[in-house]
């Protein structure tokens, strides 16, 4: 790497010189100034990261949008995908959407001005979603398809909605309830809603439903409108849920969810497992404080985290990514509140 | 602000040149090149971001440096953080420290070749503090002391120390356990190091001892070197401090620590709160599931990331920071494991 001392010896001026061009404070005669910029450019001088990105049109920072950093899963999957960054050289830029238009398009507005090399999205778009496929930007949808040139990681949800009813189903359950959280529009309580937002994780709730149903059981939904929602508002929606739907003896939901139903069976004396059944969804870190424990199908987070990583490197180096659709298998953790009573 | 086309018309030239010129790719006479990088200088033209930030010498992101970001704490404090950025128009950048010296580094390197208007500093640092105090960059501390010019926002931990304490003194507690976390060297168990990295954050520690003991209670600590631990790893730490300590009849810690003691002890049979209190500190969003309810000190996550974030921008805009430690108030929120039994 060429050091201001290097520019200043090819110009045959001082240091200091080159210091008042490059500030672009104080007074250096123009020939002198012409002097120093030819000797920055045949030595490639870079005189501070932003230069050199402004030269190699790089900025050296990928960011990932998502719906809300504080949800535990979004900051367990955004941590593991900024140590593999970081890794990589790469600096991660978060951008929370709270499903809100305006601060996505703020963010877009950002990428369309090149601030980035390269972007994993991770929410749900408000906006047209050929806004995204028309970036000219490297990008990588994580649990979104975002189109059909734009590679997708996620984890395998039918699978783990398959393991969720099968789990349900071996301890007897019969009367479920589902949590779905999903963003779309219009859609009614117990009513798939026919204009979903296409994402790989809606296939968990499909899949659930179609296997309860094949055995004979009856199977509900509760939709909300938000795939991540606080804790505050998981717990209004089983309270809620628990009130229209006092008979079932089975549910399964996101982790927050599951520990809402938890928490709330438990507070109306009802017992775990032996009244009612849970199967959480994510394997987030708190989940393990639970008592009775959860069974949960967890997602792989450090695989998804290092997965979109790898791909969003691989185009911004210009590779091509062949495999556009990237599913990661899941597990299930048996814990007591599926415990045969 | 110039478009292009303004270039072009200034330099006599069409603007398929200019952009070959800013692209650095196609042939131009050198004669043109000078005409075109002189129109740009006239107009203050700035091609895109990266090139406006050049020349103001701004990037419009500030660094927010964290332990781990997957921490729940973590987690929401820079989630709000990210909110109070966005709002006044700047990016957020993410680095985890891991308290790894290398990572670190790469992020202070980071810093000093400015590509970041100023610096939140949420971690504990394992390198020398004179390097932050040099850095000749817009930094505030969040719950960490870097220096005396350096702004510190935190939470009254004196205060949540005293509450925390005279919440299990009411309940009749007179053996209690604290876990302690904190970066330091060489500290053994149940004594106090005295090398503490200086953080507010450990006051509420030694305020919480001074109660207790002032009141003739035995309070015994669990050090552990690390302030924000992983969930696994407080499991394991809780797990070994009550087979030492299987006497206590009263525990004080973080809220993983407290969830992880809370799980324990209905796990091994123990009455929450007949035979084991429990008050927990900070309030991040999991506690809210637990049964029975935890009593909690809660930090004041939105209050201190805007604090945090003012300050940054008023230090960005050269503005002084006359109040070097802002210290806002901590509630505790009543729960059911500091029922009276």
């Amino acid at each position: 790497m060429p050091t201001i001392q290097d520019v200043a010896r090819r110009a045959g001026v001082g240091a200091a010189t080159v210091s008042r061009v490059l500030s672009g404070k104080g007074y250096v005669k123009s020939e002198t100034r012409e002097r120093i910029r030819q000797a920055i450019e045949e030595l490639h001088y870079t005189p501070n990261e932003m230069a050199r990105n402004l030269y190699y049109q790089k900025s050296g920072i990928v960011a990932v949008i998502v719906p809300e950093l504080a949800h535990p899963f979004v900051a367990q999957l955004v941590s593991a995908m900024e140590v593999a960054l970081c890794a990589a050289g790469y600096q991660t830029m978060v951008c929370n959407t709270f499903y809100e238009r305006n601060y996505e398009q703020r963010y877009l507005d950002m990428l369309k001005r090149r601030m980035v090399d390269g972007l994993i999205f991770a929410a749900h778009t408000s906006l047209d979603v050929s806004q995204y496929q028309n970036l000219d930007l490297p990008i990588v949808g994580f649990d979104r398809i975002l189109g059909p040139d734009i590679p997708c990681v996620s984890a395998d949800h039918e699978a783990g909605g398959r393991m969720a009813a099968e789990a349900l189903l071996a301890c007897g359950c019969r009367n479920v309830l589902q949590f779905v959280g999903a963003y779309y529009n219009g859609a009614r309580q117990g009513v798939w809603p026919t204009d979903w937002v296409i994402t790989p994780a809606d296939q968990r709730h499909i899949v659930f439903q179609q296997v309860m149903e094949a055995h004979g059981a009856q199977c509900r939904c509760v939709l909300e409108s938000n795939l991540f929602l606080s804790s505050d508002r998981a717990r209004r929606v089983v309270e809620s849920a628990f009130q229209t739907h006092p008979d079932v003896d089975g549910v399964f939901g996101a982790d927050l969810y599951a520990m809402a139903c938890l928490h709330h069976a438990l507070e109306h004396g009802r017992r775990v497992p032996g009244d009612l059944r849970i199967v959480s969804y994510d394997g987030t870190n708190a989940t393990q404080f639970m008592t009775p424990s959860l069974t949960t199908v967890c997602q792989p987070f450090q695989a998804l985290a290092e997965a979109s990583v790898r791909l969003v490197l691989q185009l911004i180096q210009g590779e091509p990514v062949e495999e556009k659709r990237l599913t990661l298998p899941v597990t299930i953790r048996r814990g007591q509140s599926t415990g045969i009573s």
